[in-house]
């Protein structure tokens, strides 16, 4: 397989992201990996509230994350997002959050989704999705 | 207007709802109100979820909060609610948040609210809520 | 008193902070008010975490919110931010939220702070904020 | 290995932790993961906010959660929670999200902790979590 397609977006870590160890408390690398994943389909051209409008859904299935080092109030971070693999109706993101500055690893991890309609059906995911991961 | 009937609940603080000032995150206590609220409909026999089920909504159109002392991580705190006004369309709930065992003041606060259906039509509040809010 | 600065930050509306409405949920204004707060104190040279890092806190004694539309989903949004108001031991922060490209108006409010030290005492606001109210 | 103690804790699911898709929102999932573990150590007689004050942290290194079926507001779940494997220095919890009633599946998964101190230091856990697990 060719490599993959990165998408990179930015922000700081926001106050109400933090606990009491003074670190960003892990369930919030889950919205950060999600951030990734819109950041991702508006960089493809097809916003995922444009996919949702369309009456399809990715469903989480599976989560992965893996903690190096922790966040902290106002850092920088990028997340790297990309598609690890793609079947007919299920898809693998794979994510890196990093310091924006100094490229420190921070969290890496990965999600799985199956593609859904609006009655839960589960469904083939668009083909554009296919070539968006190796283009 | 006679005395109110107000509501009880009782949960003790979750570690993700401190920050880093090692207390609870002050955007939490709207959450804490909105539990507030979900235990007086379920003690008055009417789930909101059942409300919403029959397609109506209780949009919230301000909020006030003011804090007393903070809260801590697994501190039990207690969610007092009642119903302080009801019109036709809107309704406002006032809330105390306390020491479940001390009793002592954490934060005290109020929401207002209009009631909409599925379409975002400003509708009138059921009948039933009126007669909550004093019996 | 002259026109206050305002300070903007953009940035668009997160999945997770969409409720069973399909809407933000109205506790996510707050944190997007203190998004607003870390953005002015940024762009006065004077990040928050640096006002920790001495150790002085604004801790939140006040909020009010009213909502005037719902955000969704991938809306990019403004938070305007100024000081409304300052003594020597509390403040007073203005917000707007607004669709980042109509101007339209989802949100505002206020929250008041008093500065605190390590300990939780109050303490004397540093006097560069008061400049920074009205340059 | 003999069978491993099991603690449960039940709660509602909150309005706030929906998402647009009328579902928990994923990222939730982690901090019921979190309420178990909290549950878990009052269930032994050792709040884990005292272990705190003791300058003990125990902080998250690995995440894994598979979502069987959703979760809808005001459902009454249960969080099954126990340690999985320990060692000197670091400790697994597994757990499992039921609904409280039928004792349907929802979402499971586990977490690896590492014990570090005030000073990030990784530390031993002390002896009493090992007698935890399986007493």
């Amino acid at each position: 397989m060719s490599e993959p397609t990165v998408v990179e977006t930015s922000f700081p870590v926001r106050y109400a992201e933090t606990d009491s160890m003074q670190i960003v408390h892990h369930s919030h690398y889950i919205v950060y990996f999600e951030e990734g994943r819109s950041a991702y389909a508006r960089a493809r051209g097809k916003p995922y509230s444009q996919f949702e409008k369309q009456g399809l859904f990715l469903a989480v299935t599976e989560i992965y994350t893996r903690h190096v080092q922790p966040a902290f109030y106002e850092q920088l971070i990028t997340v790297r997002t990309w598609i690890a693999e793609i079947k007919s109706r299920s898809i693998k993101f794979e994510y890196e959050i990093i310091d924006a500055n100094t490229k420190a690893m921070i969290t890496t991890g990965w999600t799985k989704h199956m593609c859904i309609d609006r009655n839960g059906k589960i469904t083939r995911i668009p083909d554009e999705w296919r070539d968006w991961a190796t283009n």
